[in-house]
């Protein structure tokens, strides 16, 4: 038996998020799904650096599965690829040990989200990036950004349903910049909770339309209640972009 | 009554096709269900430049259509935006004559033919570009394409279905150039018959894997025969990327 590390990316529009559930079409499920064929029906568990909500895209999860088939190394992304529905990809595979662990080996991740201004929709972005046409004033956006790099309680930005006790997490880096005709936030950290990243984007998108000030944000902070922050933005714009292992 | 000319794109995916056919969900059958549905289950005809098949993109198809409604020039993207599906936009709408009409009023189209090259399938890009991970010789595809370049009987690169008689077509310009891990064909001419751009791309691909000689092209013209092109190349590359009129 030998333990995989694969990085895969998909399509998040058509699916009903990453983790396995009664009904609807998940990422996960896709995955088991053609592990299971190649297994010829023996089910095979994939275990995922985390989950990504229903619309939220990867360029880069990583998963783990164990396997005894002898396939060489450099002809499993075909294989999988070849069962797997277009709107998942997996872009390598590296063999690991068996005691790697794709969420709980996992030392930090990159989200990215992607903003398009233009005035009209693009049909070609429309899933993919989120349309807000309206100015944004890029250096308020950054001043209000600064205030969240580091280790704080997000309590105020994670949704009032989550179970999880600890909400102090820490951001190491947050970076905003213009790219043709749109904005893209990039956020690295140790760890994010449930939909943290979108809460911190549609925050500091209510910074740069001005309805909202930079200075606000530590107040936001302190009062630990998700109703100070802004709205959560929508999940096409956001990309599960990298996770990292310590090598 | 007005006559408006409208700049659309749309990602052809989930279309049948841009003409309305008895079953299929097409584009022109979304543009004037919007249309009618503004002026109150009146029917409202649309007339493109020109058809696009099924799964084919448009990034500046043309159309116009005639309307009473007293809407300002400005407000008529939006509002049309508000009615039509996400994966079809208006991007500028422009009052012109009543003698304009978006097909024979043409001059000329632009079509881009899109490829991405890396070794494994991309979800983000597998409808929007064609997936073709061999090595392509650039300089062998550039000279073919010097070939076509002018006046010619083009009914060895027109599908054999076509019952159009006069297949004598003129492409002014085919660049192809390098991007990010793929490949763009541009095509400019004053009028392209059906599949021509994927069957000349199909047979520029040919060229481009050693599969065939640049210096076959005249003899494929000459022998005006489809079975001697390459094969056509998917819809999902294809965009008709801009029309042309006169001023």
């Amino acid at each position: 038996m030998n333990r995989y590390k694969a990085i895969i990316s998909y399509d998040g529009s058509r699916f009903s998020g990453y983790q396995i559930q009664p009904t609807g079409r998940t990422v996960q499920g896709e995955l088991e799904k053609a592990l299971s064929t190649l297994h010829k029906g023996e089910p095979i568990s994939v275990v995922g650096s985390g989950r990504t909500d229903a619309g939220v895209h990867a360029k880069g999860q990583v998963i783990h599965f164990d396997s005894p088939l002898p396939i060489p190394l450099e002809k499993w992304p075909k294989v999988l690829n070849g069962l797997l529905p277009t709107d998942i990809a997996v872009q390598s595979v590296q063999q690991v040990s068996m005691d790697f662990h794709a969420r709980f080996s996992a030392m930090g991740k990159e989200y990215r989200y992607l903003v398009y201004q233009q005035k009209e929709r693009d049909p070609f972005k429309h899933h993919y990036e989120y349309h807000y046409p309206y100015p944004l004033n890029l250096n308020a956006m950054v001043e209000a950004s600064t205030y969240l790099i580091g280790t704080h309680d997000f309590t105020s930005f994670c949704s009032a349903k989550t179970e999880i006790e600890d909400k102090v997490r820490t951001i190491e880096q947050i970076r905003i910049w213009e790219e043709e005709k749109g904005l893209v936030f990039q956020f690295i950290g140790n760890g994010f909770l449930y939909n943290m990243v979108r809460i911190i984007v549609g925050t500091l998108l209510e910074v740069g339309s001005g309805k909202k000030y930079a200075s606000d944000i530590p107040r936001i902070l302190e009062g630990k209640n998700r109703e100070l922050a802004g709205k959560t933005a929508p999940a096409c714009g956001l990309y599960l972009w990298q996770v990292f292992y310590d090598n």
